[in-house]
């Protein structure tokens, strides 16, 4: 068996941009060509950038899929014996579709593979877009190392496509993925890919795509594992990176990248999400509601290593209610990463409304409703400093556990276009400021922030924990039942204190219609509230 | 062969109401039983309700739909020999799950249907939640007839369970259906099953459930085929019913309930889904921001046919923008339904933003900032009255054309619980509200709101044509863009103006993000925003 040269080339793509994504692939084509690769590997539907969802079902955007593959294909024209292994859309007529990994040499596609095991779990919906790949894999002699492809889910399961690779003769398995990411999800992609690799006793190359998009992130971390599953070389997280990869005497060899922290690797991701998210809509500058609390402190962190300080605004909306340490917390932490503050008391807004309310509300006594109020005005402020002034999108800062119990106001605190920390629980939010102030060397998040009782500051003296559990309490509650679809007699049978359980779980279940109009956000859990938890509104059901 | 009594009952369960569901069906079954139906037959997943969508991930769920069966399977020992044949989710292990149609006798389960062909596109997603069935199509004798049950989805492909049962030896075949609701789909559902019977030679009897359910209505309209593809039978449609069919000598005979007309079933679809999200949610009164246009008015007359007019408040938001003819009209049309009325002119707080925005707005023109200001406004009071006086949901009231297009005020008029006519494309707006002046037989919605300009009243002398290109070009583009998924080209060949096509897409495109956080509402053409459509907000295609 001849050496052979691979390029792992984990791109960022932006779902639609094929003239774009195309650009890019062709550039890293030529440019590891350039040095010295003969097998250049992509992600999965790399041309339309994954997952492309319904714009599937749009023959005009399939037609054009194929217009940018054609492109991908002629490129390897210019590098006789090149092979390019990419994923593309097939669409076969207009009944038939597949997922396919595509070899292009010398001009022309020389083989395809079609994605045998479409996920339909999770955030998954692949068979409302393809067809189930209903060919043998292929394998194709690459300088004399035989090469078989396979797409992303084919390799998650026992005496699939890898198995059948081997089965047929392949060197060498390369795997082209777009596999977003959760916590820890790239030690369970080497795990599960080093048990394929010891099965089918062949070595593989997984790439994966990176970036964010929509509420996928997805992490790259490309890699390569020698034939007993043994890591031989590991792409950079969060970054677009090209790894080579030799491959000699069945053995592969190429750089180990560190490994981020589990920290890091959540704090990163989300800096990823929300780069992506602005830039790849075309924003400029974005806002943050500035409470002096620690999520929106969080928020702002993040988008300031996203953006760089001259693209976030932060503003201060103080009410009659909010402390004076609140503002100056907010103020300290403008200052700190140098980005525009200002402040806006909202108390004109607030007293115009209150007497509008007098003759609907006499003999009331306050409640909820002037609380959300308050809320809803720093809403109104918000969205027209964006529709004013391009601020867009105004990034929201609610955590999961908020989410989760409903801890939040609609059209208030979660008016906005990107929702950063939607998928972190509170007591995760408290880690990755603590995080992120290490990195800085200082406390650039003021510890005043990271010290108080949390509070919405909506009435005198509130605090988070008159109306939830402490979240030491709650978060793991909320684990269980959100992410693990436990019952209520599983987290009672956990230790946990039924009374309190029931109350949670009645709170999440009841808050089911706020989160269908919050804005999405990235995920980086097991199960976030998005197209990963799909339940009904209407609903009786509780346990 | 004997002769048989069969009861098609189309019931209206409520997701996740476990007791209450199998409450009905046991009812229904003592009812029927009573009456001399010899055979009864529900519609799919009756114990848990359709679609109950992620709960079924949840064991507890399940185990508590068999808890369910178990009660509808001890029913039937009261009636010997009768068999009970319904819908119900058939979790085998921890990792199979089926979508069964269950036949009960004597107090057992006498043999289990598992559907086949599981849907999932357009609202579908059944290969998320199920396995595809395994086993032969089942033949039960009853009373000397050879009777087999397929599940919904398994009736709309050629050559599938029907002919399989024929084949079997069955003399009849019923159907267990959850077939949601768009404008004229029981025409395509009868047609659908008279090319199964004919082909199959055998008989068919089809219940479907009724109800609203989050987007979804089901419409019931049962029927009976003959073999020859002719209607025996026909249940109403949006209404409970239990049609009463006799089989003999291989024929159907059973009552053939009128249809409506095309207009009145989607009024009454619209009825029905707002009276069942609002009581199946528990929720109690409801309000409507009543601007004296053509939506606000619809979704009013709407409001009241479902829930009576005690159980309606709207309310007239004035601003200084607003003609006083708009105010007349709503409060005309609020005295012509005897609802409760309010003015709430929104001048305080118009002027108090405007005051506080003056020094970070200043030298900019009025721009939409201003315009949404006032929407935002709106929003903040309705929900202040929804928090207070505990009105709820907030009945929203964009159409189909507006959502499409984003000609709304994201957390302004889209603020609410329920988005009636969010399906409802403006021409056919005007029609329903055309139709419904016609059936009271007076115009209870105001002659003037059906006549005037359309306008959002945000700036002097507004109308929605200087924005949009007017309904009777934009309705028909956007059914071939967003219904179709027709392509710029396409729709300019059908012979649209080139640069109207371009410009009315973009702005399709563009407005993802706000359906995103709109609240949901009905569904009754071939596809609506929200689950039925599901494409990415980051996205750069566009053709």
């Amino acid at each position: 068996m001849a050496a052979l040269r691979i390029a792992a080339c984990q791109l960022n793509p932006t779902v639609g941009d094929i003239e774009g994504n195309v650009d890019s692939i062709v550039e890293q084509l030529h440019a590891q060509a350039a040095a010295g690769a003969q097998l250049v590997v992509f992600g999965e539907l790399a041309i339309s950038g994954y997952p492309p969802e319904d714009l599937l079902l749009k023959r005009a955007f399939t037609d054009a899929c194929d217009g940018g593959l054609a492109r991908v294909v002629a490129a390897t024209r210019q590098h006789p014996g090149l092979v390019a292994v990419l994923g593309a859309c097939e669409q076969v007529d207009a009944l038939r579709r597949y997922n396919t990994a595509v070899f292009c040499r010398d001009g022309a596609i020389v083989a395809r593979h079609r994605k045998r095991l479409l996920p339909n779990y999770a955030v998954f919906d692949e068979h409302r877009w393809f067809d189930e790949g209903d060919v043998a894999v292929p394998v194709v002699d690459v300088q004399g190392v035989r090469v078989a492809a396979v797409v992303c889910e084919d390799v998650w399961f026992k005496e699939g496509p890898v198995a059948e690779a081997a089965n047929g003769g392949a060197d060498l398995v390369v795997v082209v993925n777009g596999s977003p990411y959760v916590r820890g999800r790239l030690d369970d992609r080497v795990e599960i890919c080093a048990a394929r690799v010891r099965e089918a006793g062949v070595p593989m190359v997984y790439v994966n795509q990176v970036g964010g998009q929509d509420e996928l992130i997805f992490d790259g971390g490309s890699f390569a594992l020698q034939a007993d599953g043994s890591l031989a070389a590991l792409g950079p997280q969060m970054v677009e990176y090209s790894t080579v990869i030799d491959f000699e005497d069945g053995q592969l060899r190429g750089d180990v990248a560190p490994r981020l922290s589990a920290l890091d690797e959540v704090y990163d991701a989300l800096v990823l999400a929300t780069r992506d998210y602005v830039d790849k809509n075309g924003f400029n500058e974005v806002a943050v509601s500035l409470s002096g609390g620690i999520d929106s402190s969080l928020v702002s962190a993040i988008a300031v290593d996203a953006l760089g300080a001259d693209r976030v605004h932060v503003v201060a909306l103080p009410s009659r209610y909010s402390s004076a340490g609140s503002v100056e917390d907010a103020e300290k932490l403008a200052r700190n990463f140098g980005i525009d503050f200002s402040v806006i008391p909202i108390e004109p807004a607030h007293a115009a409304f209150l007497e509008m309310f007098v003759p609907h509300f006499e003999g009331r006594p306050p409640d909820l409703a002037e609380e959300n109020l308050q809320s809803r005005i720093r809403g109104v402020v918000m969205m027209a400093l964006s529709n004013k002034l391009g601020w867009a999108p105004i990034l929201t800062c609610g955590n999961k556990s908020e989410s989760a119990v409903g801890y939040s106001t609609l059209y208030g605190d979660t008016a906005g276009g990107f929702a950063v920390i939607r998928d972190v629980p509170k007591l995760l939010v408290y880690a990755l400021a603590r995080r992120r102030n290490e990195r800085a060397g200082y406390d650039a998040i003021p510890a005043a922030v990271l010290e108080k009782a949390p509070s919405a500051e909506l009435r005198p003296d509130q605090r988070d924990d008159q109306s939830l559990p402490p979240y030491e309490v709650l978060d793991p509650i909320l684990e269980m039942y959100v992410e693990e679809d436990a019952s209520v007699a599983d987290i009672v049978a956990a230790g946990f204190d039924d009374a309190t359980v029931r109350r949670v779980v009645q709170l999440v279940d009841r808050s089911e219609y706020k989160r269908r109009q919050t804005p999405l956000g990235p995920r980086i859990t097991d199960k976030a509230f998005g197209r990963d938890r799909r339940v009904p509104i209407t609903n009786r059901f509780t346990g």
